[in-house]
């Protein structure tokens, strides 16, 4: 563990990123898209890889002696704390779960640590607290074990939440992004962007008729009624944050060495929250999302699976949005509105920092 | 989840910390003393406790179909990063492998969040991976699962890391603070304040002839030995991180609801640390450990336990301290060297603002 013994150029030459293009780090490398991955992959998976981060899924999935275990971490640092239809607490609760919940697992616990910033106002941090009581309340599980640390002022930004999660996988599930294959359909549990639109709205201070709310939301309930509905049918499930559909269904074409083939007309998208996409330029393909999920399930199971979304009060909106397919293996491709075909590639710059 | 339908006068009248005496966080409200046990009382516990949560442990420890899990969380935020004998990357993975061992649970597995700084050097990230490469593999437990959020330039400090750790605790151990008893003798594994000194060096330009290092290590491997020699007779363990010996030792007395009685003689300080603790105007028992651990243990075993310590390369200047009395129930007192008894009271203001 001695620093001392190994000069700082050492470090410099074995470090596997190409120091001259980024030698620095770059808000992009959070965003979710190209950078993000190769940050992951060259510095993280380069310095401490092993089989199961490899996989680089939502979470790790540990075989124990009691079962298979769920296990998921997600810091959050979104901008503003607050903004219409939660915060930075019910997002953190909702995150963790969620990720826990596309596994394939049931939640059995979460841990909440804090880095405060000095100065904080104390009312704040007690709404913050109070409405991960209620998110974690609405999913059923409880914050059981948690830290607290105070930066001076200027070295944070009011507060940093990480919530880490833990999750058994019941029997016969086996939910993976490698297990997406040729004929499979592509489900979504409804309406796109959302959440980023709703962010960003408040940070632009956008007026709308009615404000544009997030669709931060647990999704471990409709989880389970996917896979009553789906059983070994469900392939993958994934939640569409930082950089949204196009890039998980990406993460999951490379996974899985697949392509994806999307219909631009069956894709969900609030009217309002459509022209805020439009007023500032986004793509809601690429926004955030934070109360849906992704589904990739064999064809003979896709209706079933389509109608436990709908039945469930976050899935009204839920649709079939495409089809795995053999062409274009690792790659997204969209059917437009007006026909013809377009890629549906990685975000390769930043689009939208700390949204959750 | 509606913020929108409770005026924010209502969150500040509901929240149970006196507004008019701590308004907005402060960096006491980190440091490990009395102020972080209030916030975590009354907001934490306040808003979301339920008994797992309450018992104040290093980590929670969970009864679930497969046997007892531990489960701990912790944020890092050490200034400066980098500190003889270790940076933050091994920290973050020692104090997450240490709070699972003190639940007398083996490690299983670890995650990693980090919140980088945009402009934080990308050679010094790899620096950090690398260290908790090493750390992790000379514990034992593989990094499992990540996450990594970018924040802009002024809002963070290069890097904050958190781990959240789980492990399998043993059949037939039984490791929590209110099992402390009358007569049970309290040892600590080696040399105290190590780690702060190394960090308040640094930071305050002190040279010494041989630098003061951190202990930071992992002690998963002499938990192991400690629980193989005490069995059932380890009633606690605890390692002394933020707020010392002092505010580890107050914690188990006020939740056990017994005196401890510490003999100033037979604290082990290293003479260099002594004093640097002089110079800064710090008490060694008041100062972070980031690789020792107190257990508190039935008498019988103590001898035998205290072999097992000292058996271990991390544990030969192990020591006796101290015993579980019936007096002071909730109090912590000191047989200082020139005779005499005081209180040894747990820390009521900030003394090391960012020292893991």
């Amino acid at each position: 563990m001695s620093e001392k013994s190994k000069p700082a150029s050492d470090f410099a030459l074995s470090c596997p990123l190409p120091l001259s293009e980024y030698p620095t780090v770059q808000l992009a490398h959070g965003g979710g898209g190209r950078l993000s991955q190769q940050l992951v992959e060259k510095i993280f998976l380069g310095a401490y890889g092993n089989p199961v981060l490899e996989q680089l899924h939502d979470g790790a999935i540990l075989q124990t002696g009691g079962g298979r275990l769920a296990f998921s971490t997600d810091s959050f640092v979104v901008r503003p704390l607050f903004f219409p239809g939660g915060n930075i607490g019910s997002l953190a609760v909702h995150g963790t779960v969620n990720d826990i919940a596309m596994c394939g697992a049931k939640p059995l616990a979460i841990s909440a640590g804090f880095i405060l910033e000095e100065g904080f106002a104390m009312d704040q941090l007690w709404r913050i607290a109070e409405s991960m009581r209620e998110a974690a309340a609405e999913a059923g599980v409880e914050v059981v074990t948690g830290d607290t640390k105070v930066v001076d002022r200027g070295k944070g930004d009011g507060v940093y939440i990480n919530t880490t999660g833990i999750g058994w996988i019941p029997d016969g599930i086996d939910i993976s992004p490698t297990r997406a294959q040729v004929g499979d359909q592509v489900l979504v549990s409804g309406e796109l962007a959302n959440h980023g639109i709703a962010i960003m709205s408040v940070r632009e201070g956008l007026e709308f008729e009615t404000a544009i709310e997030t669709d931060s939301a647990a999704l471990n309930g409709m989880v389970e009624a996917i896979l009553a509905a789906g059983g070994s049918g469900v392939h993958v499930l994934r939640d569409p944050t930082r950089g949204g559909v196009a890039s998980a269904l990406n993460e999951i074409a490379g996974q899985a060495n697949i392509g994806v083939l999307l219909e631009e007309s069956r894709l969900p998208v609030d009217e309002q929250v459509r022209g805020a996409c439009e007023i500032l330029g986004f793509d809601p393909l690429y926004v955030a999302n934070e109360g849906k999920c992704l589904a990739i399930v064999a064809p003979e199971v896709a209706d079933a699976v389509l109608d436990a979304m709908r039945g469930d009060p976050l899935g009204r909106r839920a649709a079939l949005i495409g089809t795995v397919v053999a062409e274009h293996a690792g790659r997204v491709y969209l059917r437009s509105l007006i026909g013809g075909t377009r890629i549906v590639d990685m975000l390769s710059g930043e689009q939208l920092p700390r949204i959750c």
